[in-house]
């Protein structure tokens, strides 16, 4: 017997401004990761996990920093370009989570995207001129928003 | 008798790069103001004001929001081009100063900039869901190191 | 007898997202530019005008370059908020034009903002190593779309 | 007999700004790649490979695009950090080149990153409301003068 758990999956508009676009007329792709990390965020808003600055008073989350990503580009976007962003979470780890990423513009896969992410709280000693962060369990809470 | 003071000007040196370059082929503009909030951050340094998580404690202070700014944009810059930042503070006022900046290509003049900004101060009741900050008067130990 | 044109107005929202804010929790002023822009353009394709790719070859006009720019920020924002930039042109000379913007969150007034832009085309010489450009008349198929 | 081949490795000097970190007082992670992207022309500059403009008259390469990035965060970093960025390519294959960089702070790895990049010339039909690349057989001027 199977037990399967569908994960939920969350769509971000996102249009493609002339700024984003470098001389070559394509997107530059850092931008690309400034709009999977707003991807990132709407899709804990969507699920209806509250903002970082409540959860850091509730469970001690102030955010889900990146360890790991891993992109590939496979068609170029430009601007009047609107495009899709699908996000869900692909696995949960003890520690971390895979967040997984498609960019499509209609059928057309622009870019898709597997990152590791963990839930961070403030690291002991952190302060202003030191600041440090520690991953912490996956909290139960946030987990069943996002199945 | 006329007493003047010479307020110190100190210069920051900036790249362009190519993702700096919009597809008209010329730094994209807000670039621009990137790079004269850095050498606004770099003038405090060099100057020999501490970092702005010291003067939180030292003296309230956390930064120097902008209130107005007022750019004219002279010839355009390319990737490849190495900019002079030369900036100084043009005037003291009781709660504000105006910082000047003169962005240069060898001769060439760029861009320059006045901006108003202000010595902040987190305001009574600012916390992480209602960020909010109130001006402050211009610290001496601030000023002395600037002119 | 006063005969008054009423120059069209766009609205354009924006969403703030976390990594648009500084260590301060508030919106990293540059970033106003970045939304500014995307308005300006939203404004000429909301008014009708072609993609400037298409004005290049019927009128020559490859894009609205930033002449001088005058911004007074006056409230605060935060990632979560979503803004309505309001943009119209406010007024029409020989071969420059004015654009004001402002940015509000509901009734709070965040920014406002006055351009001075221009009609731009390649400049004689201009070319990948040199790029160059130079203001044109305000094209009357442009302005009469706009108003 | 073992032949190898060692290819140059390039330094790329960034500093970290106030506005390139985020309310967790961090550095945003969308600006890691743009200084990657920075490093990755300034390795080209630096073993003599003309700009792309010009190459793009003399061998049709219009720049070096990315396909493919993994990056690695390892410690954070915050503003005033100085980042050393070591930049070389670990691997060249028929149309492609793999770039490898360390960001180190000091003797701190701060991020890794393997990129597959190609060399990039214009498709045919490509054009501005249709822009588009493809990828060209690896230089050899190019790869002598990375070696």
């Amino acid at each position: 017997m199977i037990t399967q758990t569908m994960n939920k999956t969350i769509t971000f508009t996102q249009q493609v401004e002339f700024g984003d676009c470098d001389p070559a007329r394509i997107v530059w792709f850092p931008n690309f990761f400034r709009w999977i990390d707003a991807a990132s965020r709407h899709f804990f808003v969507q699920c209806g996990v509250p903002p970082w600055h409540e959860t850091e008073k509730t469970l001690g989350v102030i955010g889900t920093p990146l360890v790991d990503t891993h992109a590939r580009f496979v068609k170029t976007a430009s601007y009047g370009d609107v495009l899709q962003i699908h996000t869900h979470i692909a696995e949960w780890r003890a520690k971390s989570f895979v967040m997984r990423y498609r960019i499509m513009r209609g059928d057309d896969l622009i870019m898709e995207c597997d990152e590791v992410r963990i839930f961070a709280a403030h690291r002991e000693g952190d302060n202003a001129s030191q600041p440090g962060i520690r991953a912490v369990a996956i909290p139960s809470e946030i987990r069943s928003l996002c199945e």
